[in-house]
């Protein structure tokens, strides 16, 4: 890795599971780690102060967003991204094919790049391997992604290995044009639900010198069960002294999935998303916070839940929600966060402890069901 | 005042300007003070602790609103207003009449009370100084006021003369219809901008056995010079015994000329309104936080202020607001309570030193003009 960076293995659990230790310049995360997603660099609804105290270490802003607002210049002149948002921490930047693929109009990828109609104001933007690394070195986050190009799925296997081996031009193209020496770069994983794909797509990665990789492709309506079918086939083909990044993932059940198949980052937007529309997740389960049942319960979300909603009384939140108070969908957004933070905090201490999987599977039991 | 209450002056200023210092059950506030408004049981986008550190001591809720939604029964299981919200300090509501004149449809006054239409789902409404009173204790604030009659300025003396003497039947009425022993309870002056009606609302509410009395029926629309003349007008006559409330008012200068004239205690929507809404209070003057000057200006709002927005620049701020995220208008809002906060500290510190003439002067000079 690049100077300022290291990544070092603590312990490996006999699942795959992996804990770490990953050292930027702008700090330090201890992984497997949840990366809340500051879209346009906010983590919506939420100041740093209190995002710290749910646990985040790493954030993550989005390339498309921050070049359309408030642009990449602003970013820069404000000290870059980390103390443009007022972050103490690292940060990660994606490269924006994502969001070419899920929010952009009239999109023409070619070759070169993508050819695309902003979401806000219809103007023309072109987003190149070449530009995308010269918007996320000036948007100055601690990592940086290669440009991919992103597929829907189902898809053709022809686009599908179209995509994938457009992706590894790209990749050598960002590697190519990355010049800033205090900023990693990772490489992503594409090839679909195809093992072929993924497996040329991942040791062809793997012999370029990224600072780590990450799986693409994945949470784009394939279904959880495809999901860890992908990642079966892919983990073992990923080099494993570098961080593995599962990009856009997903439900605290995905979570445990990654884990135990070997990932150690992620970022998802549903904390604060479900936490906007009153969805709360816990250990046992999701609680709708509208839910008519709530109306006078006056017990926490969670019980021993340290974030500042479960201060609260069910019954309180639930009044948010329904007079449309902001408040509600700022401390549910909190709450959430929280528990992905304990989440990953606790899978951690099992694969430390050599017991991932008897964690993993009590976690299952409950996680992933409708909370009392 | 009733058991656990006092109200103790600590030092009067040549100027009339009193520094005080209120009991109640849930805390001591030192006077003067501004209430941050709660309408819903929740100051907008703030959450509690956040709200602490702003300064506030006091929380203002708002009984129409509670009584529509989520209903007092609710609040009351919730462990009252305090318990309900998270707040660890004193509240007070409001009695409704504010909010029957300025927010609901269809008003029909009389005699016996009001009845008009929710302005949330038109379902009809009576509040009488009874109703008032019993929702109030079932809200269970520390401090409660009498229900009034407000009219709007200008207006035909006698329809305030009439809405005056109302008021004062109201007082009594709520007085003998109030019975919680731990909350106290203010009567509210009328008159509209009349002193010879001012003063007979005031004298006669003061030879009440009512905890403190309020200033009601200003910030009406007959703007502020008029305000000025009235409380001229009024506050030699209020008892100086008791604490002396200006309710719904104002803007920092309005704030300083009603400590000049006496008023302990005020309250007001606009730092919260004017943070959603990206206008800054400083004491150098209001500053627009959308203007385009601000694009990479990386000063704070104000130097030296300790809030949240404040460890960001100008240009993140802009930002939030012009990509419409929430944390924007919430962090300006916690600015502008911090402003307030330290404005009333800074006139009760110049109060306890003698020198509220001199120091009111010299704030006055730049806090309502343009920041730059």
């Amino acid at each position: 890795m690049k100077p300022g960076f290291s990544f070092a293995l603590e312990a490996t659990d006999p699942t795959g599971g992996r804990a770490g230790r990953l050292v930027t310049p702008h700090g330090v995360a201890a992984t497997p780690v949840f990366m809340p997603v500051g879209t346009l660099a906010t983590v919506k609804g939420v100041d740093v102060g209190r995002l710290a105290e749910t646990g985040a270490s790493i954030v993550l802003g989005n390339t498309y967003h921050l070049h359309l607002r408030p642009g990449e210049a602003v970013v820069e002149a404000g000290g870059g991204l980390a103390a443009f948002m007022g972050w103490p921490g690292p940060t990660l930047t994606d490269s924006g094919g994502f969001q070419i693929f899920s929010l952009a109009d009239q999109v023409k990828i070619t070759d070169e790049g993508a050819a695309f109609r902003s979401h806000i104001d219809g103007a023309a933007v072109r987003l190149t391997p070449e530009a995308s690394m010269q918007i996320q070195q000036s948007l100055g986050a601690d990592i940086a992604m290669q440009l991919d190009d992103v597929v829907g799925l189902p898809a053709e296997r022809a686009r599908v290995e179209q995509a994938m081996r457009r992706s590894l031009d790209w990749a050598e193209r960002c590697l190519a044009a990355h010049t800033r020496p205090d900023q990693a770069l990772f490489g992503i994983v594409q090839g679909g639900l195809d093992p072929d794909l993924r497996r040329v797509s991942a040791e062809s990665l793997a012999a370029m010198p990224f600072d780590g990789l990450a799986v693409g492709g994945l949470s784009v309506g394939e279904g959880a069960e495809a999901m860890r079918s992908t990642l079966a086939a892919t983990m073992p083909v990923m080099p494993t002294d570098r961080p593995r990044y599962l990009m856009g993932v997903g439900r605290p059940v995905d979570l445990i999935d990654g884990v135990l198949a070997g990932i150690d980052m992620f970022d998802c937007v549903l904390p604060t998303r479900c936490g906007r529309t009153a969805l709360a997740f816990t250990f046992a389960g999701v609680l709708k916070m509208r839910h008519a049942r709530l109306v006078n319960d006056l017990r926490p979300i969670e019980e021993g839940c340290p974030c500042p909603a479960c201060r609260h009384s069910r019954s309180y939140l639930r009044h948010l929600f329904l007079a449309g108070e902001m408040l509600g969908p700022i401390l549910v957004s909190l709450h959430n966060l929280t528990v992905y933070a304990r989440l990953m905090a606790r899978l951690r201490e099992a694969i430390v402890a050599g017991r991932l999987g008897a964690v993993a599977a009590e976690l299952r039991q409950r996680i992933d069901g409708e909370a009392e």
